[in-house]
Formats: structure tokens, C-alpha cells, sequence
């Protein structure tokens, strides 16, 4: 076992099982980038801070970059027994550099240094999940514009509810999902903050410029409280709640995919290729992508409810504990990056069988809404309207027919008068127009919120003047 | 039974066991003046688009706010078999007024209207509960001002790691606090949409005016989806994540309080009026409020778990699924209003004991890491130094003193070199003042940080110009 | 405000903010019954320690017996501000019978008195639920062997997969809610341990004879450590658990239930009363019963999280925390006493639509496996088997026909091979009969397997000779 | 790519990114041993139907031996491309034996292949996981032997309560483990049964001997519902429920290790090679090995969520959502495996420091309810003897002396009543004494406790007679 970064007051090494339990190199190497971008401001400070020279800068630096290009190589060997990342860089350093090298860690501690590294790797992160939910939104979009006429069955409680348009169903998902964005922008914002500095706990005694190092590492300012920059994971509770909500969303069209491509329901068709078959019954054409999709919010869900679990109740400032942040946040990162193309892929390929819709959207009375409605029109308080209509439906369950159906007769009959709007009234064409305003279902509106959609893209896309900071380690 | 307010189409009422199960009334009462001022709102719409008279609506209008006159006084007799707060408020109408009352359910739905309704009742719980973070971070500010040179000990792993300072302890709170209100400010920017006009999920057949009643309800602007309008939760769940990590927060506060006030830390008296008594132990004083304050994070987390649960892979539009909203959001909204005062009245009334803080700061060679560092600007590698005052340590231990109490014979023996500052460095004082940079533990510091804290809390307290739009129900 | 139990000590009285804090008689006076139990019980005992006389403990058990009238007729004035279901008790007695009634307390403290109740009440609701589960497979076994010829689709991934008899869906419930009933008894056997006479948590000083009172109430054996006795709660986490995997089986249920619902799948019917209508749709038949099963299953994985929350590292003996254990267990036990009965009367009156269920269970060649089964049995290896039926499924495809529908060129053609049997053996009613082992779903075996689980439930309804302690506060 | 199981029916491959979110080999490859155990005991059950002969039974065989050695010795090469374990062995013996190697999926679905494959490897993990407890418990029992008259303080609120012998405080987390072996044992012997024959969800068509299959594979029966068989994952849910209350336990251990630990309580000493140091304050001896297990319960939490969501709301039978289950699973296996022995090992070489011991059990006056209790014995009643020794303390509080310190007229003063026994009954010893009863804290008793559990532990670890079935594929 290779000694560790603290052997002086310790008499002996740590035990083997200590050992196990204890090692983060297998998950937390995934820093190395961001550590050698932290090493390499920190020496800044140092040389600034008369710690280290400039050459000696210069020669850590080199030595740093020269590591970081054999572990981007995959060239590196880790060793396990020096317990994490920080280590296993700091030995290497050591074991090229000499002394020198032992001026690394200079009025530093593993406590601000992991913090400052994970926050740079979740900043970029973020980055890379926003993209992709950018393009998907992009995706869902440009569908919505060529289903913007499309008739599709309206469902509340998976019934027949009313009729609306495919396009401006797929349009709920982007205006969730332009949620989805802010929220992981405001948690980017909040994050970055530099720890820097902070020490163990309560800061350093060189002085180091702390401003410095922030702005090397392209942070909006460094973090306040020395304590709470060790102490705090709230950045990645943050994170991971809105990847949970993400996950919601996202596994709410996994389910609405799941239930078009039944045959029952028969409202959609996916491409072969993003579909699997069975083991052993031959004629299956499964929707394996979005079940997947679907389920896979059970593990950022439970990623959360971990970091919650162990964060609660931990007195100040670092403990252990604060090292089981990594392995769920690693992970809800990956299943984003996962299910977002995945997702993407869906909604670019999906075909709705148009005369399907149209007979689902037609079906359960979908229209009656509108025939109460117009009654409304009429002078008739909508209570009674909802009432006489429900009759109606009756009526026409006994008969087995639909409203279109319906003579003139009948509906007088039920409805206790009659006008020649109705017939017009109670088509799915009918319907769809009706509901010609801001957020409704009419092809007009979906249009309009498509082109707003766009254009709010494109901003959020370009912020522009008020350019972001760019991830120095990306 | 009372009747529901669908009873057209269906040929009987509910089961009693679907009554039971589906009755919301007893908890969505409370949503009273949010669904009476979204009725009032949507009457104008109503009234606009020539639906009632100017006539019709105000006497619909006036009989509302006598509705919630006496729902305030308690008076008005509220009726479980009328499922929910909606209906109950429809009936009474009706039973008031008669027909006229029946026109007021026209272009929305029950859908759009608890959307609503629950947007504006968690938007004044928000403001109602960032007042009182508010009010805790000025209480720690003003402690930290007291506190801010009083030293401390800081821990890591619980164990000695470096003295600070209470008022820099207390000041990261304030930190943590500081983005959690900044956690609850976004929540509230981004659902405050109106969801009204939605109808049931496809939009309204009335042309009514969104902006009306948008503007009317005090929110930023109508939503742009119908579907997702009625169908997502999302705000909720944003504000049960805000408010897990709250009490994530106040977890790690309530932890210390009742770690400091053991006998065996002894740090803090807290009055007695804060703490209470045994049952059967006469001599007990328990910091009972601390412990729930902690224990309090569990039902936190729980309603997150609920909501995500609820929400996980539900088609669109509205799902009944979605009720269960409601007794997450309350115990949650009503827990913080609970924890939050009692956090407020320990941080302002606990008592550090400053002798017992200067023995624990003091103990377990709390000031190693500052005669290390001050052999390192003496020119020892920082290894180096780690290495040898590790060693020293271990030599105190075995002869049984503290570093204050070594000789300077004793430091040149184990470390191979002594100075006249040596004996400076490892008092606490001497630590304490090493620290002298932004977000260090120095005392000076201490004052600048609450200085900014301050400043920071009164502009987010008066956000001035730009001010934010009063809730119109609260 | 009255005064506590443990005025002794401190010099005041709790102050507002800590009294709403710790305030729980208006969740736990729930526990009334079972604390009187437990009052009676240990007056026993400490008449046999000689610490009341026969006469005291007489008058005691007396007026508590009348106490519990008054609770039970609803007449009794509960006193928030006495904290606690015991403390109201308490104070009661004292007020009727003055100084004998401040014995009652000897021996004892609120840690496992609380403790003894909660493991009363938890016992007793288990017997209820169970009861509910046993009816719930009753209704199951019931419906299955009038069911256990109907045809119907069997999904895999919601695609048509193979054709089912609907009993034997039923049974696969039956079958998962009977393991449920295992853990449900395995949990209450567990619990059934007594902690009375662990007093605060070091055991009392009046050598108490705690296996009397452990057999007066019910219990197998007093617990075998005093600290242990009051600061755990594993057999609330255990039950929590125990119901959370019953709530993921009637969430299936009632998913299941919501879909066959549908226009689409149009597979079922309800009553009316087991629905609900719309305020808005006049048409609406909604399945809100089936949603809010599966909703409510948020609720209790919530409640599970709150209570592993409250109880990780939790330092022993007993801390305040454990108070909020009671509000996710109570909520628990009302949840499940909602949702099994709905699910009985659901279950017990859904009406299959048998010709719809054919016609689904004929699509999507769902007896693509048994013709390459049939393959196999003729010699062909099944991997071979399967790519050539599934070659087969593609042509009728393509020529938009069923496997029924294909003459036996086309069979020779596609597979290069036919026999005489294969006509039939793509039919429904052959590929039911063909699965005619056990657990298959073939009728004859869902027949069998339907009296075998009528016996089990009838021998877990009555155990028999090892008959089950009766609750002696039912 | 190569081609997987089901390339007759679709026309073309998976896409990349469905290929990147459904392969599962990197961890179902774990499997593999009970892959073949089941592969084997299939083709006995194919023998016997004639499926293959006898001849072929014994080529497969001898191949799946030989691919079971390659992977045991780690030179199979495991190939991405294949989606899951079942189709990696499925193409090698392909690859090695041609057609025959075709017949050996006959009469099986990868559905009821991996519930089986899944239970076999749970069942053996738990019979790991329960060798790992019972020697936890020996390492308890053994230490509360030693320790059964140590004097230790025994808190509640972590406050002062009474004195404890360290060795009943050891036995407390005995009897929570032991209750934790029985839910794991319950666990095992409910997942005990057979989902083989169960086909994709209906059975199969070749009348497999399933009576024969699940002997083969040790399991007590076969599943009765082939639905159930295939679709739920109760079992697991029940293990990770079991292990949830496990980590409870273990955190609550970790957590008063830490505790303990602190200079501030300084009750134990770990070994050097138990704890860590710091990379920056050389003085340190972190407790990083029990913070280490009490953080690890969040994951384990987090896995229960995880899967608690992907199952809700499923359909029956079979969805690819099932796949999340494995991850969480063996993620909670190694958990468990790698706490259980470091939980050993801090049990085993803890070190009390009797002296603080005795000096903090003294501390907060903790033999008040021993004085109070010697009142009542002499007549008082219980409510009035805790209000006069609470009395009795303040007055202590206010001269600065403990209850031993008390001359007897201070007493008399206070109590209005002295006796010669009062200075023994506040002693340390009078107060562990006086609990001398089943379940109390006397070291009489401690001992007897320790005795009884030697002989339950004994009788779990070789349960004669009736012992369990082995594992066959261990």
C-alpha cells in the first residue's frame, strides 16, 4: 500500500478494510481534469503569494499538463491504494518533480480542492445536459410546426377529453422542458462560486488571492464563508433536483409512447431501429427506448433522496460523509446524457398514424364540451348546458352513435333546441378552431407558439452581450 | 350525498368508498380565497367576453367575497360530499343566487382552476416563508456582529481541526441561507403564470382574455400551453426541493446545537424556556426544539418523494393522480413556518460558554496546521512541514502537552529549527488572525462578511424599483 | 398554558414557538386506547411490586376505564397545550383523583410507554389491513374462476405478447398480494415484543414484572434490552416497507385498470358509481377511483423516506426525533384502509368486454411463439425457429393479414415447411390449452390454481390450532 | 454490432443511442454463474421433454461448464455489442457448437431467465450478507461480555439520562441486528421459488418439468403464476427494505463512534489503522471509517427509491423498466458488504476510556430518577418525588455541586426527608444495580444477556435439523 498524503502523526497505515471502504479513485478520477485546472490556479496564487518561484511554477505547470495529457491517453496508472484523485496526482508529482512538488498542496486542503473541482465539473456538465436539452427542444419544435394541423385525441384521466393538435401536444413537452432550463441555468449561476481558498475550514495564512484563482477557474466570485465552501453540497442537491424534474417530464412522454405504440391505441409508429424484439416470441416490435427512458427516473430519484440522506443532520464543516456526493451526481449526470439523446431520437422519428388519431379523437364524445359551450353562446347558464349535454351523451350511448351522427331531431329533442351552427360545432375541425387564443389547441395558435418557442430558443441559445463564462477545463 | 357537479352523464352517484376516497374537501379548503379571487378574475373574463352582464357579475361578485367573509369567520358549513373546495363554493352559489350562479363555471374547467388556485396559494406561502428566512439571516447577521470575535472550535470529522470564530460559524449559515432564499425567489419567478383560461386541457371556446385575468391575479403572464398548463406540477415540485434543501440546512444547525449543548461539549446554554423536561429524569434539560427542527427534514423529504412518485410517467393531460398534491405541499409549506421561527429563537437566544469554547478550540492541537505553514514561509516544502509538525504532535501526545506548552528546546528537537515567532503561531489568537482574507475566520473578516451579509439582506428584503407584484389574495 | 409533566427542573415554561413546535395530541390521541391499555397493565404490575395497594390500583384502573368511555363517546376535552396523549391522561387523572393518580407514572417513562402503545396500535392495524387483503384476494380468487376461460391479451412491454386468460391475470395479484400478507404477519410477529419496564431507556428500579405485563397486553415476551426498547423504530420502517410493496401492486392494478379503460383498449367496464364525470365534459366517465389508487402509493414510499430519514444516525437512547414516527404511520395505515377496499369493490365489479378482449389478444400475432414452438417440437432448433417465424409475422405485415388468415402455402412458402396441426395451433383457444402446466395459463390450470389459493387463504385466515393472540385493546 | 436474439422480425439493427441505453452487460454480467446454473437445470428439464437428447444435453452442458470456467478465470471476452449476459453466452455456445446451441432457449423467455438468474444470486448474497451480520453480532456479544460492568453514560436527547454498563449499550445494537437477520431470512425464504417454465408470461408449450427445474436450482417450489412470476420484483424490494433498516442500524453505530471519538466526549480510542489523517492539519485522527458507514445508508436508501419508482405503476407482465433493478441491487450487496466488516472491526478494537466514562455517566446529575425513584419507594408519590428532585438539582446547579456532594442536610432542606441509603442510591453503582431485571442495565444482567444471545446466535447459525437448502451455484 502506498503511503498516504497524512502518514506523520498516524503510526500505522490504515487497515485493509478501512482501505476498501474508503477508496475513491475507481469513481472519483472522473475529476482529473478539473483538479490539474484547480492545481494549476492555485500555483498562480502561490507564485503570486512568493510560495513557489515563477520557474518552479512553470515546471509544476508543465508537469501537470504533461499528466493530465497521459490520463487523457489513458496512459496514467492509478493506484488504488492512494485513495483518490488528488492523491494520485500529488504522488506522481512527487515521484517526477522531487521537493518541489511538496509545495503543491500549500495553504490548500483536500476539503476546498474537491469542492472547487466538483464544482467545475458539474458547471460543465450542465453545459453539456443544456445542450442536449436545447436540441431536443429543438426537435420537438420543428415536429410541432409539421404536426401543427394534425388532429390528436385529447386525454384527461386517459379518456376522451377533447380533441387538440399533435403539434401542440408535443409543444406542453417544450414549454416543460423550457422550465427544465431555467432551472438548471439558475443552478449553474448559484454554483459557481469558487471555494479556493478555504482551506480545511477556516481559509489559509499565505493570503492567497483568492479573487485570482476565481477568475483563472472562470468563477463569478469566490465563496464567502470558508466553512460553507467546504461544508455545503447544496449546488448538487440543486442539481439533482431539477435533473429529477427533468426525468418527470421526460418519462411522462416514455409513457405516452409506450401507450401510441400499442396496438390498441395504434396512434404512433417508430422506426425499426429504435425498437427491440423478443427473445422468444417472434412478431414483437417493442418500445424498449422509452420504457428505458420511463424507468430511468427511478435512479435520479433515488440519487437525490441519497445526497438528502447524507447531507442531513452533519454538523460543520467537512465530514467523510460529504465524499458519497460523487457516484449519484456522476450518475443522474450519464443517465441525462443517456435518455436526452434517446428522447430526441424518439420525437424526431415518430410517425402519428393520422387516421387513427383522428377515430381515437373522434371517439368518447369529444366534442361535447364545445356543443355546451355553444349552448353557452346561446344564453344558457353553463350548468344547465353541462347537464342537458351529458343527457345527450346518454342518449347517444344508448343509440350507439356519435354526436356527428346525431339528426337535428335528436338534438332537439334532447337538448330542447336546435340551430344550424351545431352540426359544425361538434366536428374535430370545429373543436380545434374553436379554441383560436393565446395557448389553445387551434393550428393558427400552434403555429404562433411554435415561432415563439424558436426564437426564445435561439435566445437562450445565444445569450449574446451577456455572454457566459467558459468552463476553462472543458 | 350531495349531488356532483357532473351529474348528467353518469346514471348514479359514487360508491361511498369512492366518496371516501376521493374527498378532498377537508385539506383543499384552505385554497378558499385563491379559488374565490380566481373566480373573481375569471367573471371579468367572463363579463369581457359577453358571457354575464356587468350586472350578473357583480352580483356573483359580491356574493363571492360574503362567501369568503364568512369561510374567514369560520361560518360557513362546509359539506364532504361535495368533493371539493370548488364545488363547495359553486354549490352555495347556486344555492344563493340560482341560475345566474350556474354561468359561472363557463370556459374553465376544474383543471385550469386548481392550477390556479394552488400557483397562488404557494406563491404567498413563498413570500410568507422568505420573510421568515429573512428574519433568521438577520438574526444570525446581528449574532455574528456580536460573536465576531469569540473564539471557537472547528471541526472536521467532528474532530479538532482549526479555531475560528463563532460569528464566521454562524455566518455560514447565513450563506447557505442566503441561496436558499435565492432557491425560493426563482421558484416563485417561475410559477407565477397563469394557468386560467386552459379550460380542461385544449383551451377555452370564449375568446376570454388571459391577459385579464393574468394581470388581475398579479401573475407575470397567461402560460403558453394549455396541456402543460393543467398538467404539470413541477412548480410544486421546484418548491419542495427548495424547501428540502432548507431543511437540510436547518438539520446541520439543529445537529450542533444539540451536540453543543451536551455536557461533554458544553459550548452553548440555551434559556430555559427553549428546552424541556423528563417525564420521569428530574434533572433533564433537553433541547427538544432542536431535535425537531433536525427530525423535520424526514417529512420534508418524504412530500419530495411523494410528489416525484405522483408524477413519475403520467400521460397528459390531467390525471386525478395529480390531488395528491396538495397534503405534501401544506405539511411542507406549514412545517417551514413552523421550524423556521423556532430556529430563529435558538440562534437568538443560545449563549456560547467562552471558556469552554477557548478549551475545545485549543485542544487537539488545533493550531498544527499554522506552525506548519509557518515553517513552509520559512522555505520547508508544504509535505514536509505536514510531516514534521505530525511528527511533533505525536510527541506531545506521548509526553502529554499542548504545542503552547512546548519549549523552544522541545520545537528544535522535532522540527530541526525554531524561531521566535514560533510561540505566536500556535496560540489561538495567532491562528485566528493568520486568516485575514475574504471568507476568513479573522475577526476582522468576520466584521466585513457581516457588514456585506447585511447589505445583501436589506436589498433582497426592498428589491426596490423593480419591485415584485403583490399577491392580490394574500 | 398548563404545566408539563417536568416542571421540576426548569425555571419557566416552554415558550410559544417551542410549544406549536412539539405540540402532538392532535395526532397522538389517536393512541388513547392503546395507552390506557398499557396504564392498566402496568398498574398491575406495580400493585405487584407493592408500590400501589390492591384498593389504589382498583380506583385508578376505574377511572381510567371511564376516561376511555369519555375518549371513546368523543366527550373528553383534549388540552393542546399538554403536549402529548399521555400527558393529557395523565393531568386528567390527577385532577379526578389528586395524589394517588401522580403513582401511576413510577417505573415508567413516556420513552416506552410511547414505545408499548405505538406497538399496540401498529399490531392491531395490522390485523385490519390484513383482513382488508385477505378480502381483497377473496374477491380475486372469486373473479378468477369465473374468469378462468376469458380471453385476453397478455402484454409484454404493452405490446400484444401472448393470449391470457383473464383469471389468470387476476391470480398473478393474488399471488403478489399473498407474499404481501407473509410480510405484513412476519412484520406484526416481529413487533410483538413488549417494552414496558424500560423506562427511560436503563430499565426501572422497581424489579416491575415485566412478563406480566407483557401477557396482560398481548405480547409473546417483554423486549430483551432496555435501550433498545425505547430508541428503535424498525417495525414501523419494517411496516412502512411492508406497505409500500402492497401500494406497488395495487398501483399496477389500478394503472392496469386506467388503461383497459380507455376507448382504446376498451377492455373493461365499471358502474357508474365507481366513477367519476366532469365539471366541464358532459361525456366523462372517469376511472378516478383506479388514479387515485395508484397515486397513493406517492404517499407511502413517501412516509417510508420520512422515517429512514428521521432514523439514520440516530445517536441511542431515545431523541425527540422519534416523535414524528407517528404521523407517516398513521397516515400509512388510512391509506391502505382507503385504497384496499376501493380496489375490492373495483376488482369485484369490473365487467371484461369479452369480444373486445379476443380481438386484442388476436392482434399483434400473438401466437407467433406457439407456431415456432410448434416448429420445435418438429425438429427445428429454436433459435432457427424464431428467426423464421418472424420472417413469417413480416410477410402477413406486409400483406396486412393475421396468422389465422394465412393459407398454407403461405406458411410453406414463409417456413418452408407445413403440417395440419398449425392451423390450429395459431389460434387463441390452442395456444391458452398448450400452456396447460403449473402456473401456466391455461383454464384448467387457472381453475387449479384458484382452489389452491382459496385453501391458502382460508388456512391463513384461520391458523387454527396455533391460533394468534387476540388484541386485547381492539 | 452483432446480432441480437430477435433479428427475424425487424428489419434492421438497434441505433446507437438505443444500443448505448439498453446494454446492460458492464453489470448483468455478474450473473453469469447463475445464468449457467439455470441454463443447466433447463436443458435436464428439455431432456426430459424430449426437447434434446440426451447426448445434446451433455455437449451443452460440458460447453456452459467450460464458458463458466472462461469467465470465472476472467478470459471470456464479454462483447458490448450483445446486450445483456443472457445473449453473450447464449452467442458463445453458438459460436462453439452451431445448431445445437439453438435449441437450448426453447420453452423460455429471457423474462423468466433473469428472475431466476436474479433470485439465485440475491438468495446467495444474503447468506453472505447474514455470515457478515452473525459475525458482527459475535464481535457484540463477545465485547459486551468483556464490558458487562463498565460503567458508561447512557443519554436520551443526548443529554445526561442515566449510567449504563458499556456492554448493554453493545447488546442494544445486538438485538436491533438480530431482528435485521430475521427480515433477511424471511426475505430468503419468501424469494425462494422458481419463476423457470414461466416462458415470457405465459408459460410454455412443451409441458418442462418445472417441479424438476426448481429442485435442480434448490428453490422450495415453483412459482405458481406465470405473470407474477415474470413481472414482479417484490423480492428485491423486500431486500433492499431489509438492508435499508440494516444501514439505520449501522449509521446509528457510526454516528456514536464518531461521537465518542470527539475530544469533547472522549469515551473510546480506535486503533491507528481505524481512523485517517488530513492532508493539511497534521494533528488529526478522523473517525473516516464510521462516518464512511453511517453516510452509506443514503445510497442504500436511495436504491429502495430507485426501484420503489421504476416498479409503480407498472403493467403487467414483463416491461424493460425491470432492467433498472440490478444496479441498485448489487450496488446495495456490495454496500452491505463492505460496512459489515468495518462495523466488525470498529466493534472489535474500540477501546473505552473507563475514566471519562465514569466522569461523563456521573455528569448531569443522571442518578436523579434513582433518588426520586428511592422517594417513592418510601411512600411518595411518583409526580411529587420528580418535582422535589428537580428542585433538589437546581439547588445543586446553583451551589456548582453534583448529587454525591450533597451533605445530608442539603437533602433534608431540599426533600423534606433524609435516610441513610439516599448517599448509596446516587452512586454509579447503586444506580446500575437497582435495574437489575430482564432487559436492564445491572451487569447481572448484561451478562445473562449476553449468554442468551450466544445461544440464539448459535442456534441462527446452525439451524440443525431443518437446514436450509444450499446454494447451488455458489
Amino acid at each position: 500500500m502506498a503511503e498516504p498524503l497524512w502518514s506523520g502523526r498516524l503510526g500505522q497505515g490504515m487497515s485493509e478494510t478501512l482501505q476498501r471502504l474508503s477508496v475513491s479513485v475507481p469513481y472519483d478520477q472522473r475529476l482529473y481534469r478539473e483538479d490539474i485546472a484547480c492545481s494549476r490556479a492555485h500555483l498562480q496564487a502561490l507564485e503570486r503569494a512568493g510560495v513557489v518561484t515563477h520557474q518552479e511554477r512553470e515546471q509544476l505547470d508543465a508537469a501537470l499538463d504533461a499528466l493530465r495529457q497521459e490520463m487523457d491517453a489513458g496512459t496514467f496508472s492509478w493506484d488504488e491504494s492512494l485513495e483518490d484523485v488528488h492523491s494520485n496526482i500529488e504522488r506522481a508529482l512527487i515521484a517526477r518533480l522531487g521537493d518541489v512538488a511538496k509545495k503543491l498542496h500549500t495553504g490548500r486542503s483536500r476539503n476546498d480542492q474537491v469542492a472547487t473541482d466538483t464544482r467545475l465539473f458539474l458547471r460543465a456538465a450542465i453545459d453539456e445536459i443544456l445542450a442536449q436539452v436545447y436540441r431536443l427542444r429543438a426537435v420537438l419544435i420543428q415536429r410541432a410546426r409539421e404536426e401543427a394541423a394534425t388532429v390528436f385525441p385529447g386525454f384527461t384521466h386517459l379518456q376522451s377529453a377533447q380533441p387538440v393538435t399533435f403539434g401542440h401536444h408535443l409543444l406542453a413537452y417544450e414549454a416543460m422542458l423550457t422550465r427544465d432550463c431555467g432551472r438548471l441555468r439558475d443552478c449553474r449561476a448559484r454554483l459557481n462560486q469558487c471555494p479556493l481558498g478555504a482551506g480545511a475550514l477556516a481559509g489559509n495564512t499565505y493570503g492567497l488571492d483568492r479573487q485570482l484563482t476565481s477568475s483563472l477557474l472562470g468563477f463569478a466570485s469566490p465563496m464567502e464563508n470558508s466553512l460553507d465552501a467546504v461544508a455545503d453540497r447544496d449546488y448538487i442537491l440543486e442539481f439533482l433536483s431539477a435533473a429529477s424534474v427533468v426525468m418527470v417530464h421526460l418519462s411522462r412522454l416514455g409513457e405516452e409512447v409506450v401507450l401510441w405504440m400499442t396496438p390498441a391505441f395504434g396512434l404512433i409508429t417508430l422506426p425499426d431501429e429504435l425498437t427491440t424484439g423478443s427473445s422468444i416470441m417472434p412478431q414483437k416490435k417493442n418500445p424498449d427506448m422509452a420504457e428505458l427512458v420511463r424507468a430511468k427516473s427511478g435512479r435520479v430519484f433515488g440519487a437525490l433522496v441519497t445526497l438528502l440522506t447524507v447531507m442531513k443532520g452533519q454538523p460543520l464543516a467537512y465530514n467523510r460523509d460529504n465524499q458519497e456526493d460523487k457516484e449519484p451526481l456522476f450518475d443522474t449526470i450519464d443517465t441525462l446524457l443517456l435518455v436526452l439523446p434517446a428522447t430526441q431520437a424518439i420525437a424526431a422519428s415518430l410517425c402519428v398514424n393520422r387516421e387513427r388519431a383522428i377515430e381515437l379523437a373522434a371517439a368518447g364524445f369529444a366534442t361535447a364540451t364545445d356543443l355546451a359551450d355553444h349552448l353557452v353562446r346561446g344564453g344558457m347558464p353553463f350548468r344547465e348546458a353541462h347537464e342537458r349535454v351529458g343527457g345527450l351523451v346518454r342518449a347517444c350511448l344508448d343509440k350507439g352513435c356519435t354526436l356527428e351522427q346525431l339528426t337535428c331531431h335528436d338534438m332537439e329533442q334532447a337538448l330542447g333546441i336546435v340551430d344550424d351552427q351545431m352540426a359544425h360545432v361538434v366536428t374535430l375541425s370545429g373543436s380545434l378552431q374553436a379554441r383560436d387564443h393565446l395557448g389553445g389547441t387551434a393550428p393558427s395558435q400552434v403555429h404562433a407558439a411554435a415561432e415563439k418557442a424558436e426564437l426564445r430558443l435561439q435566445r437562450e441559445r445565444n445569450p449574446g452581450a451577456t455572454a457566459q463564462d467558459t468552463p476553462p477545463c472543458g
